[in-house]
């Protein structure tokens, strides 16, 4: 078997299958591991054929692996500080056989400019990394998440590179705690990425909101449209079927995708 | 019967009554009438015993009429830049016996310092004028309607009216059409009144929000409560457990004010 296809000995790595085992990813088992956020954001992106995609922030690549799967001829690229995520991301993407599709690589956000061209992208994709502290799974591992927080940037950094390398008239995909939205919001228009569509995730219907997404039009005019809110629960337990929906149209190939 | 009880002869005025009959209110047959977006915000409003709070751009006086029904002992001012609509309310107050409770003034919001002093409200409700567009209710009187919203002054205005009044930790309570809510937001925080807590209303479930209220606080640090949505409408017609809940809250009265 390709050395490229196991888990690195000694990396405290795990490679955890996704999607009824279509999509196999390596993570890292203690540390930052993917979780809601991505497949909200990832099933909240609106591509077109041929599109160029980037994802500020890629981590593991999970966004990029679902979005080819889902989306014909879209081309993704990722970029992320960290040369161990970058290197099991490559390393993800080649077990999926979609290294023809999916570049990532290793820089800074802050320094965008040594890594793409401006106006280059049709679409970017954004789950700032501090948004992980609020994920139950790190809780251990609070401080090296901090710490990475620090390293890589700040929400106006990243927004700053989004409105960099997109067109006008192009799309930015955000994610962020619900808490936080008020920031958000501000920092987009700051950053003349004007939110134009916005939907609050809540954990159940009778719950405060959790996440916000939000797509942002560069240069774009003022009118939001505001979804109806997505429930990830019900009351009784048990995914909602918005939710369960979801996971299937993330789940099905888009048809040129690798399965 | 006292004169001021009576509608106005040929003023094309209607005395309508509200919560049962417990409250009657003037309005204008044609022009601008209340409709639930003041019944959202005063249910909204979380007011204190003693608080001094000031409706701006108060029309009818519909919100002043509805909090000092819920809330015992505040004490209520409005202003309103249109003589007609200011003598209508002081005849709607007197109708009700709660001319010891409210106080209405003639001004404009852009010139508030002629009317108030600084810091010295606890509270500011604010339902902006141009809101009043959408309603289905005066498609005949867009025109009129436009008119008065140049005439009394942008969101920024109204804010900038609500930070001077405000007393350092004091809350201002808005309402304002859900395809705005960026606008909104960018501008309170703009003018330091940070936005705390938000809610979005949607007519159904499954249908966008067509308001945002929101709670900010002058001077106030970033942390948003985004609380559970409200829906106005059952999928299957009829108002919603939650919204019939809001008008049994506002129909009840506080003990000391007028039946």
């Amino acid at each position: 078997m390709d050395k490229n296809l196991q888990v690195l000995q000694g990396s405290g790595e795990t490679l955890d299958e996704l999607l009824h085992g279509r999509l196999k990813i390596f993570q890292k088992a203690s540390g930052y591991r993917f979780s809601i956020d991505a497949l909200l954001l990832a099933h909240f992106c609106q591509l077109r054929q041929g599109e160029r995609v980037l994802d500020l922030g890629t981590g593991s690549a999970i966004i990029p692996l679902l979005l080819v799967r889902r989306w014909e001829d879209v081309k993704l690229f990722g970029i992320d500080i960290q040369e161990e995520f970058v290197d099991m991301a490559q390393r993800s993407i080649a077990h999926n056989g979609l290294s023809d599709r999916i570049e990532i690589c290793q820089g800074d956000v802050r320094d965008i400019k040594a890594h793409f061209e401006d106006r280059s992208f049709d679409a970017v994709v954004l789950n700032p990394p501090y948004r992980r502290l609020d994920s139950g799974r790190i809780n251990r591992n609070n401080q090296k998440a901090l710490a990475r927080h620090e390293l890589q940037g700040t929400l106006a950094d990243f927004l700053s590179a989004a409105a960099y390398v997109l067109k006008r008239g192009s799309r930015c995909y955000v994610i962020y705690p619900a808490s936080r939205a008020v920031e958000l919001l501000f920092r987009m228009r700051k950053h003349r990425l004007e939110p134009k569509r916005l939907r609050l995730v809540h954990s159940r219907a009778d719950s405060e909101g959790q996440f916000v997404l939000t797509e942002g039009i560069k240069e774009g005019g003022e009118e939001l449209a505001v979804l109806p809110p997505l429930f990830i629960y019900e009351a009784k337990g048990g995914y909602t079927s918005e939710m369960e929906g979801l996971f299937r149209d993330l789940s099905a190939s888009s048809g040129n995708a690798c399965g």
